[in-house]
């Protein structure tokens, strides 16, 4: 069944039809504390029925929260006919997708997105999961949720970098799209969030993501090309954090792309008069990219240990232009530094 | 994507195929201690592969050896590319099942089951799960395994308890299948087991669930056939535990089963002609179930408390006849009484 994706100026009226529709014994939210505080007022849910809040972060995103999640349904006496509205970021869904995946192999579920990338990437799309040693998403269920409501309105109370952060993967899901696409992101001016502006921005960015998930629920094909930008954006967030000063996720995904679209320009002729006008936007909400050449051999073993990676080798997605992706394509490691050279030129 | 069920007398040689088939970049078994020991001489894949031994026992099929599990696929740098085969009866299917499920968000599975109840019920279908705060599988997903490879061999080690135990659901899906089918089974000699005999029966059982899991993967409706001897089977069974004298599961699913076709008698016409006889090999395989009228108020509470029930009411599948099955009826509770009564008076 493909998910219903609901897009609206009235999150409130809207999840009250998507739940009546569901006709379920029960409904039981699962949110984080930040958004039960900051989304609360403009919805009711959160207040009308039983509600757990995780503690927020990615942090928490592990066992003893699924646990929790687990004990909590249990003493709500969540049963096959109950559903759990997850409200929230990407942990929420996350955390609260799994628990919803496997609590009695599985109740319905609805997702609610607060922030920009939990609208864009993980409450579409069926992917769920915990952190667990400290890997991340190690353990998880592909599990759809029947819908998920989409409002910008809970985004305008984001602050400034996670709006940022967010709008990366919509300029990947662009890439991925049309060169139209990319160009009215281009154009886009993503802050502060004007919701009404917003929200087809948003729409044409998650209908992209579905469109390829639909073609792949289970990421054993087309599914990876949401990986652009990915290979070296992990590359860099790893090796910022290992350094002590992290780079939000999107940040590093905003650089990412850009040097695979400079590898996909050099191997795949990715045109040119696309990957100035992108450099120069990631260039100005972004900034530069917190590497020198020293740091060359740590990211490329960092991209050789990425998990897309079978036998050591680098593997990204290129595209040869907007919307034609070219997925697993194994980079020899020498072609790493010339390109990350050229990433540090544009964006200086 | 159905579940390739392969039969077969020669276990090694069509699980080498099977996994030939799958191309994996590893392979890792998980059975349990006694399967390792009674099964290893006719697997190879046991001593060849790395292999994780949990503790047998219904009683371990809980969330620390699922911990355990998850650590071990980790130990042994499983990717999505690794195939996890599940070598054991319902506890190392359900567990190892859901360990490779949510691992990584799922790896590939087989199923060689070593039990007649692994055979013909946890091994198919896709169902997997734990116990958890002592409620049977609470927690879990629905994963198909790609293949189930399915030998009557390693089931003739088995002892006859157990053997018969499984034959009771072989029993139901005679019932859910045809007059015939049922026929057959009631002039079947269940014990011991002759591979060669034994293998079409397992066919012809598991062909039944298969047709019924693939119309219903989900258990939103045709599946809950599959209840059937069940919501007097489980009461059955627990009161039993509860009294200190435990009784394997399958035969208070027999007991259940007779029951249960005494009320479709009463109630939907299931024929005298076909309740006698099953009831009459009931008795000569199974005996008399451990119940007085004493135990009835107790039996009654019990059903109420079924996961099926909704709000309190008795829920059972009924048979107008075999292999037509009336889903999710509402028994009044004044029903059982009698129905139990004619139960004693068949099997006594």
């Amino acid at each position: 069944m493909p998910q219903r994706i609901h897009y609206t100026s009235d999150l409130a009226t809207t999840l009250e039809g998507v739940l009546n529709a569901l006709s379920p014994r029960g409904v039981v939210v699962i949110t984080d504390s930040n958004v039960l505080q900051a989304v609360g007022p403009l919805c009711p849910l959160l207040t009308s029925q039983p509600c757990l809040a995780l503690d927020p972060g990615e942090e928490n995103k592990d066992l003893s929260h699924l646990t929790a999640a687990w004990d909590w349904l249990e003493d709500q006496h969540a049963t096959r006919d109950t559903v759990v509205v997850n409200i929230g970021g990407g942990m929420v869904t996350d955390l609260g997708g799994l628990a919803a995946a496997t609590f009695k192999r599985g109740l319905r579920m609805v997702n609610v997105p607060t922030t920009v990338l939990g609208a864009v990437d993980a409450a579409v799309g069926g992917k769920t999961g915990i952190n667990y040693h400290g890997l991340k998403n190690e353990i998880g269920a592909f599990a759809m949720a029947t819908d998920v409501v989409v409002s910008a309105t809970p985004l305008a109370t984001l602050p400034r970098q996670q709006v940022l952060s967010g709008f990366a993967e919509m300029l990947k899901h662009g890439l991925l799209s049309s060169a139209d696409e990319l160009h009215r992101l281009l154009e886009f001016d993503p802050y502060p969030i004007d919701p009404e502006g917003w929200l087809p921005r948003l729409q044409t960015s998650i209908e992209v993501k579905q469109r390829i998930v639909e073609s792949d629920p289970h990421e054993h094909g087309a599914r990876r090309a949401l990986n652009l930008g990915h290979t070296v954006g992990h590359a860099i967030e790893s090796h910022a954090l290992s350094q002590g000063h992290p780079v939000p996720h999107g940040y590093a995904v905003a650089w990412g792309l850009v040097t695979e679209c400079v590898l996909s320009h050099l191997r795949a002729g990715f045109p040119s008069s696309l990957l100035y006008p992108l450099a120069s936007t990631v260039r100005s909400l972004y900034g530069p990219p917190p590497i020198t050449c020293d740091d060359y051999d740590t990211l490329l073993a960092l991209m050789r240990h990425d998990k897309k990676s079978h036998h050591g080798e680098i593997n990204c997605t290129l595209l040869t232009s907007p919307g034609t992706p070219l997925l697993d394509q194994d980079i020899p490691a020498t072609e790493l530094p010339p390109a990350l050279d050229i990433l540090r030129d544009l964006i200086q």
